[in-house]
């Protein structure tokens, strides 16, 4: 017989779960010890809401199962938070939260409208449905190792997304005997069943007819596990290839056939090449609103659109017009489509990609004029990305940090951005810079955040300290707020809600926030001192919290039509 | 024609809304405006997990409706932490949502198990519908008016609570003739149909025959408005009255009637005098599993139990056994207890008091060896108490300030006390002291929280300074976590998890934390300094940090059977 948390920590080292997010809390008791005595290393958060920011990074960069545990009542309600980012983002990760004993459940009490029952007792599950893959109560010892198998396949397959198991604390007592429990049975239907030779067949037609054809790449390719296959498309077909914001790391854009990112913050140029495709063929992106724009139905209005995703609902939505939607896990689909390419003879496209890179040359998104002081986010940014190194991964959270970064970053070296794709959260770059760090140790992280973003996870700097990570957090010091303080100029003849320097909240004196926090501090104000400082900041293993003076006024650059 | 959100703002000042807590957001972005424009005073809070909870703490201290505004998406499920607390302790609030345009809402896709779909969009109101009496998504325009007198309705009538509405932005700049909408008709039927005259015969009876009655006194009597007859029904009846913790603040406890605290963490002699109990009449308190103990039914066992309840399911809940629960609004059911009561000549039970007496002077709470160094919390707890005066609101949160503050305040002089009944999230007493200063701005806010809980709304300690309010904030320093390591110890021989001074995270340098939250700063370490530095903190209004060094060790004091 085996105590019933004792299973679950051996069931998640079984999975590969090395580590795990949490905070420790009396509802979660069991579950804590557990943890602790399985020699799972855990990482305890200042606030749950970061937990699972941590543990998506995690996921991402190690490509595997990300772990969360959290107590009862506000320990739950606060993960909600990270749990969003999860979702929206296709994060396999598990959440585990402690719940009161069975017996002080509203889930059990069965009255309908009782708010609460036991001590510090929400019901949890409603409330995460509708952010999880599978949210479930272990209610009956015997069943855990159907949940756990259960959640885990639905946390791993077809796209994708985070489960979570609320365990009452008499079941994480239990003592259970683990031979004689019943698993999860997978369904046996195939989540798709599309004919990928007659899929594969209807692109080609399209490809041989095209003469100004884009590969639209996102965040499937990698979450797919189909890079490699994936580059090789790319060769074979040498046509511009533009990505979606989490694709934006699958290759240096040196590469011939790269011509950045598209979207409402892309590449100044993106719109043109749009326009004027008459074939995009998507790859593993949603083709979401801030990649297709706001005007759905305007998106690439000369193009048939062919769009490959391994979610359903994403070929569903309405709006953007999808000549031919393709159920498919993208790396059958790709190897697929290798084959049929062939044994064909595809158009050459090279006057099409020489007019595309003419465009390129002629809207450059950065100028010599650039270079200047105060300093220019789009320099610092570009300078970040130019400095990086193969073990660099590059992290941003929201407002104009996260624009820029797609806009200049080229990843030449730097082998990974860990970031938000849409839903942006800000204050995501610390624990998002916190899991991807504690994912691969022989990493270094440069994290970017900005001084109204900082504040909402600034507690997870003790957590950047306590564990003496190798990340580096650049803060984006531009009065707060920057982004807001644009469109409040624009459609409000600049009336400003708590975003002014002068009347709003301001920013912190960062220089004793770092120390508080227990961080070395260093502070850049000038674009001579960029380079020099960010190879003495790169050039050790130790945290440190940078503070980046950079023009209270910056725009950001938007696409513009021919 | 007006602008809806102008509307909505105006609609929020005939409801008496003065003030709104919020963080601005581009989803929101003419929710904002409007609110600006209106002259409705706006707080920021920096994270918007924190907003809710300010607004509950608004709403309890000014009797009336708090609301919040926060964006689309991330601010959205941000918000969820504060939400689940307000709901959980009857805060009547109204949360405004940004939404996305509506084409770009998955609420409006009706694509099933499409995650999201506009920029940072989220479909809120299915994760919020479990933790709010009313949430809806406005959709059209010309409901608005419909949409915000029905939650104002829910919000306010019966058991309040909170209510969301979530608006898309194309709704929020929408042009409507306020003259022209249909308002809400609230239903005909009464909430609670019970007879009260045979109500209050039926606990008449009981009365007559109870020779050991016990009176438990909850927050539903401030919430219902009931104070003055509930007064005049303690001076009558003439017997124990004992308090749940958000009935703690509803008298002085020099009361000749009044017996403190019962519960699990109650005064020491309460579980005895509930056993002892023949008769127990609960008014606006829910028997709550903190305050009846975990076996429900040892509850009180020889007593017959009357429950006096606004909300239903309260009074169907299993596990107490309740002989005659009562469905009423407490102040016309206490209107009409008085009544009958002037016709009967109800038993004397001054030698039930006198024996119930006896025992306190037995087993006080504090004893003079607790006036030591280092610093016994229930000392310094009892001091905080003891030098309050009529304009002090008393502020606390979860762990062991929570504990200690009901097991010693007796409110002699200060009025209030704003906490968490039973949901207790850590980090809670920042925000409640903000909305709790706010609400009432000629108050002092004396308000505690833990080193361990101070981080998870450690954000807001610049919403405290940049708004120089009028709280003072002391931050028990016992190394982090002292509640948690004493169920370590007690159930796990001691095994520690990220929960020990030397290997766990340990507690931040304070000092540092209040510069950089730009906070004066004052340390107490000595028993002796207590009172003089207390004086000497209240002299003023200005906010300060005060950290409490605290005994490493704290026992937190159960009650004990005879």
């Amino acid at each position: 017989m085996q105590r019933l948390t004792d299973y679950i920590a051996q069931f998640l080292i079984g999975q590969g779960v090395r580590d795990i997010f949490m905070l420790t809390g009396y509802g979660a008791m069991y579950l804590n010890d557990a943890i602790a005595l399985s020699g799972i290393n855990y990482y305890a958060s200042r606030n749950e809401a970061a937990a699972p920011m941590m543990a998506e990074a995690y996921a991402r960069v190690k490509q595997s199962l990300g772990a969360v545990c959290v107590t009862a009542g506000p320990g739950a309600t606060n993960a909600v938070s990270g749990l969003a980012e999860a979702w929206v983002d296709s994060a396999p990760i598990i959440v585990f939260s402690g719940q009161v004993t069975r017996r002080h459940t509203t889930h059990n009490a069965n009255v309908p409208g009782l708010r609460t029952f036991g001590t510090a007792e929400i019901n949890i599950v409603p409330i995460v449905k509708n952010l999880t893959k599978y949210a479930a109560v272990i209610d009956e010892p015997t069943s855990v190792r159907y949940h756990l198998e259960k959640a885990v396949y639905y946390a791993t397959t077809g796209r994708p997304g985070p489960v979570w198991l609320d365990i009452p604390l008499d079941v994480q007592q239990a003592l259970i005997d683990p031979s004689s429990l019943d698993g999860f049975i997978p369904p046996k239907e195939r989540w798709f069943n599309t004919n990928l030779t007659a899929a594969t067949n209807s692109v080609i037609k399209l490809l041989l007819r095209a003469k100004r054809p884009v590969l639209v790449c996102g965040h499937g390719i990698r979450q797919g596990g189909a890079i490699s296959e994936w580059r090789n498309l790319v060769d074979l077909l040498n046509m511009p290839v533009i990505f979606s914001r989490l694709g934006l790391d699958l290759m240096p854009h040196s590469h011939p056939n790269v011509f950045g990112m598209a979207g409402i913050k892309g590449s100044r140029y993106c719109k043109f090449l749009m326009n004027e495709a008459d074939l995009v063929i998507s790859l593993g992106s949603r083709l979401a609103v801030p990649f297709v724009g706001h005007d759905l139905e305007a998106f690439a209005p000369g193009a048939k659109i062919v769009m490959v995703d391994i979610d359903k609902a994403e070929l569903s939505k309405p709006g953007v017009h999808i000549d031919l939607p393709i159920h498919a896990d993208i790396k059958p689909f790709t190897q697929e489509l290798l084959k049929a390419i062939d044994n064909e003879k595809l158009p050459d496209w090279g006057g099409w990609i020489e007019s595309c890179r003419e465009l390129t040359r002629k809207c450059p998104i950065l100028s010599a004029s650039q270079k200047r002081n105060p300093i220019d986010l789009y320099y610092f940014m570009s300078r970040i990305d130019a400095l990086s190194q193969k073990h660099h991964i590059l992290v941003t959270d929201a407002g104009s940090n996260y624009y820029v970064g797609g806009q200049v970053w080229r990843f030449e070296n730097a082998r990974r951005e860990i970031t938000s794709s849409a839903y942006a959260a800000m204050g995501l770059s610390i624990p998002l810079a916190i899991g991807a760090s504690i994912a691969d140790k022989k990493s270094q992280v440069l994290a970017i955040t900005g001084d109204g973003s900082l504040e909402l996870n600034i507690q997870e700097l003790k957590t950047l300290s306590h564990y003496n990570l190798n990340i580096k957090l650049f803060v984006i010091n531009n009065g707060g707020y920057v982004s807001m303080r644009n469109w409040q100029d624009t459609v409000f003849e600049g009336r400003r809600i708590d975003t002014e320097a002068t009347t709003g909240a301001g920013t912190l004196n960062l220089r004793k926030v770092a120390e508080a926090f227990n961080l070395d501090y260093l502070k850049i104000e000038k674009h001579e001192e960029i380079d020099e400082k960010l190879k003495q900041v790169m050039s050790n293993d130790s945290p440190i919290f940078v503070e980046v003076i950079t023009d209270y006024n910056q725009k950001i650059l938007e696409p513009f039509d021919r």
